[in-house]
C-alpha cells in the first residue's frame, strides 16, 4: 500500500524545524537557513530545481530516497506563503518562484479557499480547507497508487503525527543549534504513538534517521 | 585555565537524558537503559569500570576524551542516590558499587549533609549543600588545576548550563526515541547563552556532538 512519508526534514539538534521570527524576509525563522546548508550543495536538490551538478556521497543519496516514487506532496500554508496570511489576494504564488521543486501535484493545507494554481515543471497547487485527512484523500487520489509526501513544515508533520498517520519519516540533524522556534517533539511522545528508529546514517554534513510505525 | 566540561552525556533524539517514572530500580527511567547501550561495550566503559576489553573505535575514542584530565566529578543527587531520599540513612553509598568509576572526588549536590565517603579506587563522594556555585569552588580546589567534569544528570546540567559555567559539552546522540522524561534542552536557548555545535562525528553507535561557549 502507497505511504505517507515525511522528508528529508531538517531539524536542529535541539529539535527544531524552523527559527523563531517567521516573516516574509525570513520564510524559516531567525537562523532556520542553517538548517538547509547541508542539502542546499547535493545534486539532488540541484536536480529538483532544474539544476545540473551538485555533491554526491550519503547526504545525496539519503536526499534522493526522499523525492522517489512520490505522487503527491502535503505542505502547510505557510510553506506556500508568508505568515501573515497576505496571499489572499491570489498574487502570491509561492515562496518556491515559476518552477517549484516538486513537479506533481502539491495540497496546501489553509483556511482560505482558492483556485489551483498551475506552475511550470509538473507542479500544481492545490488549496484545501477540510483539513489534514481531507487533505490525504485528495492527495492519495492525486498520487495514484504512488506515496504521498509531507512537505512540512513542523505543525503540519506534527498534525498527521499525532493522528498516527505517517507511515515512516527520515529527519535529517545537522550541527546546528536554534535555541528558540518550532519544536517538532516538544509534547509528542512518538514512542506512544508506536514509532521507532528504523536507522542512522551519517552523512557528510547531516545525520540522518529513519522513523517508522513499528 | 581549568575547564568544566560534560559528556559523553546521553540524550534520545528527543531530546531527553532520562525517561519517565525514575525510581529506585529504574534509576534512569522507562527506556533509560537504552541511552546507554552504546557505551556499556566500548574499551574506555570498561577500564573505568576496572574490566579489561571492550570495543574501540570511533565511540570508544569519543569517550575516552570525556574522562581525561578530569581532576574531579560534580553530579546532582539522584546519580547518587534514589530520588524518594531514603538514602538519608547514610547506608546508601551510590548506584555505583565498591569501586565507583570516577577515581578522583565527586561532589554531589544535595540538601542534606553527610560526612564524606570513601570508595574503592580513589573516589570519595563528597556531600555539597551550598548549591551549585559552591560545589564547583570545591571541585576546582580538589581537581588542583585539571578540569572538573559534571557527570549530570540532566537538572544538574541545565543549572550550570544556565549559569553559563560549562565550557564543553559533548553529547552522545544514540538512534533512540524516549517520547518522556527529562529534557535537556526545553526552555534552554543555548546560543542565547553563548552556546555554538563545534563538532559532530559519527561513531559506530552514537552520534557526537561537542558544543561550546565561543
Amino acid at each position: 500500500m502507497a505511504k505517507l512519508r515525511v522528508g528529508p526534514f531538517s531539524i536542529s539538534l535541539d529539535g527544531f524545524g524552523a527559527g523563531p521570527d517567521q516573516s516574509r524576509e525570513q520564510p524559516l525563522g531567525r537562523g532556520g537557513e542553517a538548517l538547509h546548508e547541508w542539502f542546499v550543495p547535493t545534486r539532488t536538490f540541484r536536480r529538483v530545481h532544474g539544476e545540473s551538478g551538485g555533491t554526491t556521497g550519503t547526504d545525496d543519496e539519503m536526499s534522493a530516497r526522499g523525492f522517489e516514487n512520490i505522487g503527491a506532496w502535503i505542505m502547510g500554508r505557510n510553506m506556500f506563503g508568508p505568515v501573515r496570511g497576505d496571499w489572499g489576494d491570489e498574487s502570491w504564488r509561492g515562496w518556491w518562484g515559476d518552477t517549484p521543486p516538486f513537479h506533481v501535484p502539491v495540497f496546501v493545507l489553509t483556511h482560505h479557499p482558492r483556485a489551483p494554481l498551475q506552475m511550470k515543471g509538473g507542479t500544481v497547487f492545490h488549496f484545501v480547507t477540510g483539513g489534514i485527512a481531507a487533505a490525504l484523500n485528495h492527495a492519495r487520489a492525486a498520487a495514484a497508487g504512488r506515496d504521498v509526501g509531507v512537505g512540512g513544515g513542523v505543525s503540519t508533520i506534527r498534525q498527521y503525527l499525532l493522528a498516527r498517520l505517517i507511515d515512516e519519516m527520515h529527519l535529517a540533524i545537522p550541527p546546528v543549534l536554534l535555541g528558540r522556534g518550532e519544536s517538532l517533539f516538544a509534547g509528542i511522545d512518538l514512542p506512544a504513538l508506536g514509532y521507532r528508529v528504523m536507522k542512522q546514517v551519517a552523512g557528510e554534513a547531516a545525520t540522518h534517521v529513519l522513523i517508522a510505525r513499528a
